[in-house]
């Protein structure tokens, strides 16, 4: 299976390389990120995008930041001060995307490490290594996903035709590490041979349906058809989605789900035509101290990206396009909560339960949110 | 109130201009009609759009099909061919639409005129003062809406807050001969002085909200935002959307509402947030020879509309490009069926109605679906 990987540590062992995802389909180009305010930056700017990457990334961005420090250092005093710079870069890396679940928690748990740790030099280590761990876990648990996910999709295999899944937004293995989640059953059961076609909403305003999910897809063998957001409630009222699989940005502990800006529309028309409605994560979306989606802070990202759209001249050249008139103001919310009561099960790599409190608990119950990377098998 | 018109008879009396609404915003341009074949083009190719609009340019089609019949006929034997040929120009219009209840309303009209008509050339002058009467009827109708539209936007004013209107795709003045059915209301709100703003679905795959709604009521100074279609169910939930009003392709007699894809997200969105969900139409909309809207025929467009949009470079060029990989395939249905049942009422030229057979009969009961061009005042 073809994949160039979302993520990497520089060969300078001073740096992480990311794929630009703001240039794919047309171009597969590599951003090397040296500090905290490149972190930054590509996390805001979604040249890393995905709940489960910018996490890593932003792991990855809490050793960049301790390695300014360390270089920076010229004595105890700097020491001193590097555990409220440590949290200064920890705050400022949480706000570039202030929806992402698993980027609080990735940045929270580097802090965590920084607790342990003795000396600045060691801290360095240690925050490599455990992001390190990260990648391996998260890529562990998005194989988890997929485990236990195929299933779902098996149950509604009929001969001779093909499993139709509607997908919005990009949560595969481009928004993760590895493999994905939304998308991790949908790869595993391909892989299992079962027929399956994948609606892929194209996602505006940034399109990762259009760029990063159809492209994907494709380079996996997997067949799929491009649709415009509008569409998944006309295909489920006659008949041509058989189930709905989303990933996740945050998810409550009663299994609110903040997720791209319409998964809530397409959960609503699930509901309304009998069709059932998945949400697919990490444990380490979950974020447990939340019990409504109303308390997820929901960004509000620049109207340009309405107003802008970029594609591919016949010519071949990338361009970036007004589709509005100048003067046109927009407004650009990045995600919407659906409710727990819209969601059929979460997929999640210890199984599949109710979106509701007492089954996710039970399900995380003695878990560790932090997996080991060989928890889970796959396939 | 600054308004260019939407179609017009040529200075020759013999062609129809039609403002090309696939330059706006960003130039404005007419296109002169000649023939069948023009207008059969102009229509299938979406530079004359909007339920009203396309059935008056089809209503001047149908005229201008009898012109060339005229022109080229030599006597007795093309007169005995005419009926027939004029039946086969009608079966042209409506496939060219095959959603839109108003064009196929309109060539059935005119069809019916032919039939009290004596010669060839009777025909010919009965054909054009029909389309002239219809484009004035459905202003009239049009200025109805507004009329009767408006006291539900007022009774929703509230001291020192703006009323938020939805809508979705472009029901205005652009997608009828002036007013529109969806927009009458809103200008006839914001004429009597009630803050309004307007929340612009941009409406892909061909953006008819961001290019032409944005335009029009930037052009008559209603406030207004646009957002992608994705957003509304966000907004819904935060309380940022006080009704939805939206036009309508096709409505039966149960009131069930064929209109732009993705109509429906936005009904279901509606109604589990308890916003009322409105739909505005001219009598010529209703299609009572239907009563469920499953019946309705949904027109699939070429799936090269979602795969490539296009806009305005920053150095002023207009540019089409393509936002997903080359070889993507793609499914472009144009219009959803909204249930009645989602519908909290529906407005049109002879007052607001539920969306049920017993009221949709009642309030057009001895009224006629051809309005005389007197039959309503505005404001």
């Amino acid at each position: 299976m073809f994949w160039p990987g979302t993520v990497r540590v520089g060969a300078d062992d001073a740096s992480v390389d990311v794929l630009d995802q703001r240039l794919l389909p047309y171009g597969e180009a590599w951003l090397t990120l040296r500090t905290l305010a490149d972190v930054r930056a590509a996390i805001a700017g979604m040249a890393v995008r995905g709940a489960g990457l910018i996490g890593n990334v932003a792991a990855y961005g809490m050793w960049l930041a301790a390695l300014e420090a360390v270089n920076d250092s010229s004595g105890r005093e700097d020491a001193a001060a590097f555990p409220a710079s440590m949290r200064r870069a920890a705050e400022s890396l949480k706000a570039a995307r202030p929806t992402a679940g698993n980027l609080a928690w990735a940045v929270e748990r580097q802090l965590a490490v920084l607790e342990t740790a003795g000396s600045m030099r060691d801290a360095l280590l240690s925050l490599r290594r455990a992001a390190d761990d990260l990648a391996r876990s998260e890529a562990g648990a998005c194989r988890g996903i997929g485990r236990h996910g195929r299933p779902l999709i098996e149950a509604l295999a009929r001969p001779g035709a093909p499993v139709n899944i509607l997908t919005h937004c990009n949560a595969g293995k481009l928004a993760f590490v590895d493999w994905g989640s939304a998308l991790a059953p949908v790869y595993a059961a391909h892989e299992a041979g079962i027929a399956l076609h994948v609606w892929v909403d194209e996602t505006r305003p940034r399109n990762q349906g259009a760029r990063l999910t159809a492209w994907e897809l494709a380079a996996n063998g997997v067949p799929h058809s491009l649709i415009v957001d509008s569409a998944g409630g006309h295909l489920m009222r006659r008949g041509l989605v058989d189930m709905v699989i989303v990933g996740a940005d945050r998810v409550t502990r009663r299994g609110d789900v903040a997720n791209k800006i319409g998964t809530y529309l397409k959960a609503l028309a699930a509901r309304d035509n009998n069709i059932p409605f998945y949400v697919a994560l990490p444990a380490s979306t979950f974020d447990l101290a939340l019990l409504s989606g109303d308390d997820i802070p929901i960004e509000e990202r620049d109207g340009e990206e309405v107003r802008r759209i970029s594609g591919k001249t016949d010519d071949g050249k990338i361009v970036e396009a007004l589709i509005c008139p100048e003067a046109t103001p927009a407004r650009n919310w990045a995600f919407d909560v659906t409710p727990a009561a819209l969601v059929t099960a979460l997929v999640c790599e210890y199984g599949v339960c109710r979106a509701d409190e007492a089954a996710i608990a039970a399900m995380l119950d003695g878990r560790p949110v932090e997996r080991g990377p060989e928890s889970c098998e796959f396939p």
